[in-house]
């Protein structure tokens, strides 16, 4: 198996937005069951000065698309930032796997050496080499924001576990 | 920048885990402050039924430890999992740091293509091609424990923003 610039990204964001659009889905049947409305746990929030579910899910998706897209020297198109319900939440997953799928992995496996330059935060941007870039600000990032959303759902009470994070582990036996 | 099962791996984890002795310590002083004793937060929870911190930092050590040693084809020593306070729990991340230099980058960059076998909770084992293991097994797990070890701090009142977590990214200029 190769080990390139592409290996390292839109499998791995494919899988855990996969993973993260599923964790959404029992999110909006333990809503259901209780007559919780759709639009109060993209709310939620572990503390009050940080990001609710909502927020995590649409920085994760930003991560992957736009991480991808920089790294392939290609834009990305910008997203609106409105969802409110957990299905528009899983339709955000959607529309960014949509991206990821479009942009040719040869451009991406061709990032090294690529300077990358993006926002950090409403003000300021930063400047790193691609392959840096990736595996230290966009993968953990990702990784992070991932991680929040289903710590977020996990406190509320959601019954999900470590394999609905992880979901469909390519290769994986059990022996 | 050479892409290889050594430089998605070690780095990360020497990078994060640095972060998280650093996010340690900020939790230290913050108990300090407040006359709350050192092996409060590392029982805390963000509910009943998730590890609490300590348990957090603990396997985000073996993840980096271990996945590493298994992908390089050595043994890793077991550590016995009884830190108490946040000391023992930076004195933890110490001695996985040791552990870590002293693995043979080309053993690990030599990964790709080994089969790797691992315990999968107490009484399940799974077996991997070792590139998929570390890209889609150990290292979202490894970041998963990590932000939620952070989470748990935040939820708690801990001041610490994405900066902490991310640590000293390689390279990066503001522009």
């Amino acid at each position: 198996m190769t080990i390139d610039a592409y290996t390292i990204t839109v499998p791995v964001f494919v899988r855990s937005l996969g993973a993260l659009s599923a964790v959404l889905g029992k999110a909006e049947a333990w809503s259901e069951a209780r007559r919780v409305g759709p639009a109060v746990l993209p709310g939620c929030r572990l503390i009050a000065d940080m990001y609710p579910l909502a927020r995590q899910v649409q920085i994760a998706c930003d991560f992957a698309k736009n991480a991808t897209a920089r790294a392939a020297g290609v834009e990305a198109p910008a997203f609106a930032d409105d969802e409110a319900t957990l299905a528009d939440l899983r339709a955000r997953i959607e529309r960014t796997l949509a991206v990821l799928g479009g942009i040719d992995p040869a451009l991406v496996a061709a990032a090294p050496g690529r300077t990358i330059e993006f926002p950090m935060g409403p003000t300021k941007r930063g400047r790193m080499e691609a392959t840096a870039y990736l595996l230290h600000y966009a993968l953990p990032n990702f990784h992070f924001h991932l991680a929040t959303a289903y710590g977020i759902l996990r406190a509320n009470g959601v019954e999900i576990g470590k394999p609905d994070f992880l979901g469909a582990v390519p290769g994986l036996e059990f022996v």
